[in-house]
């Protein structure tokens, strides 16, 4: 059956059950103290003195990913994911999300709940109460998440990092870009294995929000992260345009994931560097806090460190000689 | 230019530049306390206790407007009127908006900005914050918004329609209608003014949230509202639904504005009904409180009462017959 044929009420019944058979949803009405959830205008929960958090990210049918070549399961997963990086990212705990759904006539009931299933798979997983949303009918699949946090002020912010605060990540980058990778029908690849082939497909399609790598950072007292979704270099340079400043980085100092050498040794420092889509968390943290980074973010990686260069540029360190590096347009989806 | 020429971070600093010379947009970062606004990964916001108000609405070429043939400022306009119009029907205030725009490459950049124009305007306009958002590359142009609200707990909820209640509307509706049927080439309309013309057009184009009115309703102790958007019978269908109840209603009681009639008289009551769009708020409200509704909002109407009937039917006294009504498909987009 298509979404034209069950209509818009049948399709929202099948959300509200959906969502009240789910165990996780449902306990999470009282412990995050939901007024109003699915159902009425608006969505309403109690809120207390604190911060409250807002981010949205959208997933385009054609751009982000092909309809009909896609595991729907993970486009849900990961439509949810890539909104609670932005959460941890801040140090913050997700709550809510609003869920909109641009639906094509066209599209095949079992593949919308396919898709509904792999969001409340990881809004449950993750703890968050799917609250609302909007159902619409478009020419082509879309989804907008809007996910809700809360967190202790002051939140980490991308704008914040301090002259000789070290430069870290909480884990590989490049991973993702070789799950791409993996998915493109002409490539033939040596090395691969089943292992590493799950492990790529994984970081690309199935990401997991470092939501505890942010509270402990947070914790720490790092003032300064971000999420990595650009590329590690592209978002670098937001971070040090945000905080007008400066960085030196050594090559060797950024981690390069064994598995990725062995399948693309030719191109593993460029997906490390520039790959996309990581969701790990880029931070800058004082030099005092090493031993702590190192004992409760074991999986972290210092690849350099802020400096009183020119606002936004990189000083890359690479066989005795610094490169320059001062703009990355990383995904810029628009230029063609 | 197009979308394509002009590429992401243009977009972006575009729309934070734009945002930082709007007075309203600057002037409400202090009022509504907001922490973090548009540029960093999520957007941050201080809460006191309360309740915390969250919609979202969606709107999508060649389904709710066409791109080639409309006023870009009135479709952003519009995109955030009708969410602040689901704050205003729970009787909340709103105070902060994500945008999302989904942009197709070969978009005209003098149409993102009338786009962008609309939506500061009606923010602005009804004091709301823009803190956020997504810009992603789409086939064809889409706008998802969320708004934000807050409000003293209760709500007013569509689920709390009591034995008794008097039903009431805060103005007429049909006018969006109205509005929508001028729009199309084929017509040939007898009556058309200026005035009449404008007013049409001013309801489906511009709509205008009720949020004054949701306010006096829950001050003067209304319980139960909702936003008429799908048409006042199928909207109330939902209500009675909702809150487990009928109701009867006199067609005579259906206010229809004498301007409708003149241009369309021989659809004023289908359009008045089952028009959709209207913006205007559906309530209940205790007959001993019929005074005040009358005093504090003197454009409202009661059109009928809540009875011990049929759950969701509306039972509708027209010419000394009384009619059934139990089920209004309304706006199902999605059914062919």
């Amino acid at each position: 059956m298509k979404i034209k044929d069950f209509g818009e009420f049948n399709i929202i019944e099948y959300i509200s059950n959906t969502l009240s058979k789910d165990k996780v949803q449902t306990s999470l009405s009282n412990s995050l103290d939901i007024q109003i959830g699915v159902g009425d205008d608006t969505a309403a929960w109690q809120t207390q003195p604190g911060l409250q958090l807002a981010t949205t990210d959208t997933m385009v049918d054609q751009i982000h990913f092909i309809l009909n070549t896609s595991n729907l399961i993970d486009i849900g997963w990961k439509s949810i994911a890539t909104n609670l990086s932005d959460i941890a990212s801040m140090g913050g705990t997700p709550t809510t999300a609003l869920i909109t759904l641009g639906l094509p006539g066209e599209m095949k009931i079992t593949d919308l709940k396919s898709l509904y299933h792999g969001i409340i798979e990881c809004a449950s997983t993750y703890n968050t109460k799917i609250i609302g949303g909007d159902i619409v009918k478009s020419p082509i699949l879309f989804i907008t998440v809007a996910v809700y946090g809360v967190c202790q002020n002051p939140t980490m912010q991308r704008s914040l990092l301090k002259e000789n605060d070290l430069i870290g990540i909480t884990g590989f980058t490049g991973l993702s870009k070789a799950g791409l990778e993996l998915s493109k029908p002409k490539n033939e690849l040596k090395n691969l294995t089943p292992n590493n082939s799950q492990m790529f497909y994984n970081a690309h399609f199935r990401p997991k929000p470092k939501i505890k790598e942010g509270k402990i950072l947070k914790e720490i007292g790092a003032i300064c992260a971000m999420d990595i979704s650009d590329g590690l270099f592209s978002d670098l340079n937001k971070m040090l345009t945000a905080s007008q400043i400066g960085a030196v980085i050594n090559q060797s100092s950024v981690p390069i994931h064994p598995e990725i050498s062995k399948v693309f040794p030719n191109s593993d420092f460029e997906m490390a560097t520039n790959g996309g889509e990581d969701y790990e968390i880029l931070f800058g943290i004082s030099s005092n806090k090493l031993d702590k980074v190192k004992s409760l973010l074991p999986e972290s990686h210092i690849i350099g460190k802020a400096c009183s260069g020119e606002a936004g540029v990189i000083e890359l360190i690479a066989d005795d000689k610094t490169y320059k590096l001062n703009r990355f347009n990383g995904w810029d989806h628009f230029r063609q």
